[in-house]
């Protein structure tokens, strides 16, 4: 055990408001701060680097926050949890060395929904005459651009003051509209033009089809009305599109039940009393699965249909039974119907008037409450973890799960407020949970942050724990150290999935902060556990021994699907 | 000071010799083993998942070993570095999360011209009828493919199994031709596919356009027997042809000096008579920017002229005296030969009798040699630092410098054998060293590496450290602490150049292995470097606490420059 000093965290006073001054006086880059802040981003996460130094300036003299971390990767998960939270996040870069960094957190970012605002510098528009190797370049000076255009829901070079603020705007307006990532770059020479002439930001919020929206609230209403058994799964566009007010005004004007993706977990509180578990077909609770497909009308809203969410295509869904409502479609059994929103088929239905059967939700697994009960010589494993864990939930607890076992175990855990689950459970991209705990430390310094992250997905980017202690918040990372990638493992056996074994617990020596534990048995990882909630002065981390095989029931049922493929 | 085990290093003897059993009976994955084989390829970097687990046990079963790394992005800097010093390199990684943590290395190596041959999974070609949003996906099946076609010379989804040899061949043949990196997809269904058609590969390597090759040697020849004070400035191509002796025949033939550009530093042995210095324009040491701006010929063979290599275009080169030699050109003063290739360049000239009056190069600076002086109680500067470690080199060392002052500084060395200095002088990636010592350690592991990184780059990623004990290599890292971002607080001072302070001498006790040391002034620096140096048992880190305004002098000039452009 070790223990540092740590800076206190405080937000800083806005020392600047470039509103006051008119937008035709703003130059590109204090525009483009400006609508940051009309947005909501009081942060920003990245590095500095030459090309992008005069906007780093910039910044240090705007009321945004600049954040610096160890690497570009874990800025863009940062980000990424920071989006996810607050509905915007953004990362600021310099160009390719920095950008490139951020191509797998910004695809993640795509993938999984999350509006991050990406942001780099690249050479200045009067340094590219005669096409010189100026240092970071690649192939061109549009290389950058052209990747992220492939991972991105728009994408601008502000290299022509004309049309700056409104590429800008469109930039923004996309991550907002979209919920994905969008790439705007600034050419170095760019930050301080003024373009000087008259602009008015016009912005028109898409509206549905109002026939459409009627016909097919109707119809959804006419189906609840006739169904014996329905239930709701809600999946991550309801966290995305902030419409847990809806969904629930839609469930308790009703009663009927929602069952949640992995995805979509934390949705509504888990203790909510017609909450009916998480759904994920073969890999999920066997209660929650038949409950689910006994039901004979099931709506999903704002559901994405992955794999992962499917149990690896196990679910048992069948369409004709099924409303499934996104951000993107609209589909009543076989048909469809176009340019409805989300937002208001789900207004509309929570206002008509609904009153199918009441159904009993599934009970809680014996073992998860407080019924809990410690077997103090017991090794821990990963299953009674997640079960002693729970016990510390509450509103102001924010759990971020990596991937692997740290996902599939903590899908367990009964969640008490919104947004407080967060994990990469579509797009899997080992090593989020730590930067992305420092997003959620930004974004929520006063909760409590939790990341349960594997030994493997840890020694990918773990440094960043740096930026925590820096900060001086009291996350807790709980390190699931199987000596190995403990997934692939059951997929497919071999050496390649050992790792090299680190004193995780020691970290704290290396960062100056924070303490460490290292615990093997129930008893340890209760007192370890106890300790780290009680400090709230700094960062704790729990290095956990586990069997090398000992994993979640999800996972070896998840792992025994996987592998047929492989 | 802490010292762990280490884990004996050994490669493994061949189990399988695909060769033996004929083309027509290889699966895909097979024939790219065998491939990479012929292209002498030993081992492969990289981090197993799901898509790609089939083709890691394949390769578990063949001759080449797979190296584990902490993450993918160190696995592509890696592959550079091996790339660099053995001819070619290759990193095997699983789709989108590990393939999109390889676009910065591989778009360093695209850039520096680094043949790094990229593998990765995907999902099965049977997978993906009704575009299932399987795990990892991004925008759709192709994403990836197209992200890399931007920064690699050739790039294939081997999807048909009808051409899947060809493309294979297609691709490592233009990494061998234009020394940058490829990109290989193969779709995790496709690993086990024996195509069953016979096959024979045909490759017709390029050849020179004769006439325009006797013309273009006899113009030159012509100069250079015509000048009073030719000189050669040698760059990264001459390494990565492997043209070092052509170069050496054709300067020690003629008594022609030699200089070399940042990137191509130790192209020749350093102590080599003919040998003038490192040229770079303004940035460099006066007397060799005079010595090779005051020549009446130069000859620049496989230079490319980046601004970094340039001085930041400080750099006083006449076209009007220039001959200029690439593997993609060949310009004499103001005209140009098309088909000309740089290596029968190279040895047209050189069979030549050439004999110009002889030069004397400029000696090397004081101190840098049996001079140099130890001043015990000195803080040590980062100056005085590469002097002293200047002592130790020999032909048995590689210098891997990182970005920044470990470059600029680490470019005074003199180095005594070839391809044993290697930088990214010209993508200049934060975070290079320290995987890339990981990378010449399997390649050279009889040879002692040497890595001299800042303290911000290492954070970005220097837990590849974890491998070095891991394989018990003998590498010394050195750690340039000034607590921040060193070179930008030159260019643009501000907060966000500070970053958080790190015990890195400590690392050992976290990865169970080495020895940290953590000096101050010269003569703990020097005691520090002597136990490291004798220690062979296992890697050394050494934590070097420098002045936050210490920097080198050419350093100091380049920010100057750099500064005025920001």
């Amino acid at each position: 055990m070790s223990r540092g000093n740590t800076i206190p965290f405080q937000r800083r006073l806005a020392p600047v408001d470039f509103s006051e001054r008119g937008v035709e006086n703003l130059s590109i880059g204090e525009y483009l701060i400006q609508r940051l802040m009309d947005y909501g981003i009081q942060d920003i996460f990245g590095i500095p680097g030459d090309y992008i130094l005069s906007f780093y300036s910039m910044l240090e003299q705007s009321p945004i926050r600049v954040i610096g971390c160890c690497s570009e990767d874990n800025a863009g998960f940062a980000a990424d949890a920071y989006a996810r939270i607050t509905g915007m996040g953004a990362v600021c870069v310099t160009y390719c060395v920095g950008g490139f960094k951020l191509t797998n957190p910004i695809a993640g970012a795509y993938a999984e929904k999350s509006p991050v605002v990406m942001i780099t510098g690249s050479p200045g528009v009067r340094e590219r005459f005669n096409n010189p190797l100026l240092h970071h370049r690649v192939r061109d000076f549009r290389t950058q651009l052209e990747v992220f255009e492939k991972i991105c829901v728009a994408g601008t070079e502000l290299n022509d003051p004309l049309v700056a603020f409104r590429e800008i705007d469109r930039c923004l307006e996309a991550a907002a509209r979209y919920k994905r990532p969008v790439y705007i770059e600034i050419p170095r020479d760019m930050v301080k033009v003024v373009p000087g002439a008259p602009y008015e930001p016009s912005i028109s919020p898409p509206q549905s089809d109002h026939d459409a929206l009627a016909e097919a609230v109707q119809e959804a209403g006419d189906l609840v009305r006739r169904a014996r058994r329905p239930i709701i799964i809600a999946g991550v566009e309801v966290h995305r599109y902030g419409l847990q007010d809806a969904l629930l005004q839609l469930a308790e004007g009703s009663g009927i039940p929602i069952a949640s993706t992995m995805l979509g977990k934390s949705v509504v509180a888990e203790t909510h009393p017609l909450y009916a578990g998480l759904y994920e077909g073969g890999m999920g609770r066997e209660e929650v699965t038949k409950f689910v497909e006994d039901s004979d009308l099931i709506v999903l809203l704002g559901t994405f249909m992955t794999d992962i969410d499917l149990g690896i295509y196990t679910a048992n869904l069948d369409p004709r039974k099924c409303i499934f409502a996104t951000s993107e479609q609209l589909q009543i059994r076989h048909h469809h119907y176009h340019g409805v929103l989300l937002e208001d088929f789900i207004h509309g239905l929570a206002e008509q008037r609904l009153d199918p059967p009441p159904r009993k939700v599934p009970p809680l697994p014996p073992g998860w409450g407080d019924d809990f009960r410690l077997k103090p010589e017991a090794p821990i494993t990963i299953t009674r973890l997640m079960a002693r864990l729970n016990l510390e939930l509450d509103e102001n607890t924010i759990v971020i799960a990596d991937v692997g076992d740290a996902l599939f175990a903590a899908s367990e855990l009964v969640t008490h407020g919104r947004t407080e689950f967060i994990s990469p459970a579509y797009y899997t991209s080992m090593g989020f949970a730590v930067p992305a705990a420092l997003g959620a430390g930004v974004a929520r310094p006063h909760l409590r942050t939790v990341a349960i992250v594997g030994d493997g997905a840890f020694q990918m980017n773990g440094q960043e724990l740096s930026s925590i202690v820096r900060l001086g918040f009291n996350t807790i990372v709980i390190i699931l150290d199987n000596k190995g990638y403990g997934t692939e493992r059951f997929l497919h056996p071999g050496d390649f999935n050992d790792i090299h074994p680190w004193a995780y617990h020691k970290l704290p020596e290396i960062y100056g902060g924070g303490t460490g534990y290292e615990v093997r048995t129930e008893l340890e990882f209760d007192q370890a556990l106890r300790a780290a909630w009680e400090d709230t002065s700094a960062m704790s981390i729990i290095q956990v021994h586990i069997a090398l095989d000992d994993v979640s029931k999800a996972l070896r049922r998840l792992a025994e699907k996987l592998s047929k493929r492989v």
